[in-house]
């Protein structure tokens, strides 16, 4: 049987698909049957002029640090060219309500059926259905076909909240090779992260609704500076985590898987013992932070954040203070975008 | 290939398994395979002489109403012997380590594959590793074989915290029924409850460590002027759960499933107006309850938590008060047993 889908041409219109690529787009063949009429805003790391061939067919934006620079002026400083953090550009200039983002790197996963998983299929089936954020629900997301609140499940919970971020999972090969990036099991589970729970971020496979959540979806200044073990996915988890319990939506993981075919090991046990010092200070301080009651935007809560960030983080290590002047930068970039 | 057990017999002696029934005992025909070499605890309810008929061959101790009141004297007020909740007192004479209570109605599941499933062998899986609390993995369990923590995933935030409870699901026969508790999925995950985040128990299908949270895991008294849409399985998981997260100790939820043959229905949509304005005391009180540092057992925080729901919940409900007694009376029951 297969099922109709969910996704119709108007909905299709409301998203825009970000990539940010240092040259090929090769793995967009593999996608073409999903993302053919969908369009791409493609962000090209590096200093170079435009070099990034688009396979024919698709329909897109591509855009370089000068492109930055002309629409940004002097807040572009806060956009990294120097890797995939660059796709927050491409989250800024996207005029859709939803943003989906995908590695380069990514091909299509089969579900264990052996059918090609139409990742954002799924994606909008997560962003269109509530979250349980204030209530786990043990047989995971009760919003899905076939699923429903376990027994005893508060009724009054049963509403749900708004879904502001789809975190889906890839699956790799297995190598032989220890790795912490190495998944090779598909668990068939949407959970959302309960409010007050922090989770660590993955960018390669990553849908959200930028109207609830968009300001708050930013991926910081990458490789200036930044202390061992520092990763620019875990630290942009953190701020949309804490900012999504504040704003009562909810973020959701699991399906939909991607194949991821390299992925790297950025992570080695050897930064284990730098990486110590400053978690120590950074993760509880995301555990414990409060917005005022008066944030009541994606947009306040960010600055309010990068703020509070500049006052209890900079003395842990400069990289903060330099992270939390870019995220105020990245607020000031987005009301001068969306002023009118 | 076939995974070596990790249970060894002198795991296998420090597990006492408990099982309330109203009359027959045929279930456990089909898990001889499983349980024939554990101590089985059995809590006949109903009022009437020992009746239970245990299959040749388990090594058993029966218990019924009597038994409590000769062993507890008045503190056995407290112990429901209506229904499945007397399962309770089997809870308070094991002189186990660990806890496996399963309804009298289950039968062994079968995974994906049609392997049947040693629920157990699962349990002892999850309560001999670390829970994770703090900081949600999206890749699930990390401490499960071919599992890890997630790439960025703190490291100091990877050592976990002491495992206390197991809350194995259940799956059933789709039937054509609409209903809350027909699932028939099998989802090939366990995860730990963040910290904070409440959940509706399920008390078919559950392993605990006595010795870390046994006195908090109480299914009350019921039938007893309880309101409309009260379940004693939700009551005992918003207590345990509080308490587990008090004690910086983890409540992990998923595998192993068994198969629940008959499962009953008890949660019709009318009750759902009932229950809404008891729930909308109860489940914030739960969500803000917080305990004082001193109280650092099960036992101390399971008596503090009967005293604030005795002031705080009283108002809403006639039942909340008689509750706190009984919870009070419970620890009463466990401190005259283990006084020695």
């Amino acid at each position: 049987m297969v099922e109709p889908s969910i996704v119709t041409p108007s909905l299709r219109d409301q998203l825009d698909v970000v990539i940010s690529t240092s040259g090929s787009l090769d793995f967009l063949e593999g996608w073409r049957p999903f993302l053919k009429n969908y369009h791409l805003i493609i962000v090209q790391e590096g200093d170079s002029p435009k070099t990034v061939k688009v396979p024919d067919g698709f329909d897109y934006e591509l855009y370089n640090r000068t492109d930055a620079e002309r629409i940004l002026g002097p807040n572009a400083r806060c956009i990294t060219f120097k890797d995939s953090a660059s796709r927050s550009f491409g989250f800024l200039v996207s005029k859709k309500k939803y943003i989906f983002t995908i590695d380069d790197d990514c091909l299509v996963a089969k579900d264990p059926l052996g059918k090609d998983i139409d990742a954002l299929e799924q994606h909008f089936k997560n962003l269109l259905t509530p979250s349980t954020p204030t209530f786990f629900n043990t047989l995971y997301d009760p919003y899905r076909e076939g699923v429903d609140f376990v027994r005893g499940y508060p009724f009054s919970w049963r509403e749900g909240a708004p879904t502001a971020v789809s975190h889906g999972l890839s699956l790799s090969k297995p190598d032989g090779v220890a790795s912490n990036q190495k998944n090779q099991r598909y668990v068939d589970a949407v959970i959302t992260i309960p409010k007050g729970s922090l989770l660590s971020l993955n960018g390669t496979n990553l849908a959200f609704d930028k109207e609830l959540v968009g300001p708050a979806m930013y991926f910081g200044v990458v490789r200036e500076g930044q202390p061992a073990g520092f990763h620019d996915e875990l630290w942009a988890g953190l701020c949309i985590k804490v900012i999504c319990d504040h704003l009562g939506v909810g973020v959701k993981s699991g399906l939909p898987y991607v194949w991821h075919s390299k992925a790297s090991n950025s992570f080695a046990d050897v930064e284990k013992e730098k990486a110590v010092s400053w978690e120590k200070e950074v993760i509880p301080f995301f555990q414990q932070v409060v917005f005022p009651k008066e944030a009541s935007t994606a947009q306040q809560c960010y600055l309010e954040l990068s703020k509070q960030i500049k006052g209890k983080l900079s003395g842990v290590d400069p990289y903060f203070s330099k992270l939390s002047e870019a995220m105020a930068t990245w607020i000031e970039a987005w009301g001068k975008l969306y002023a009118s």
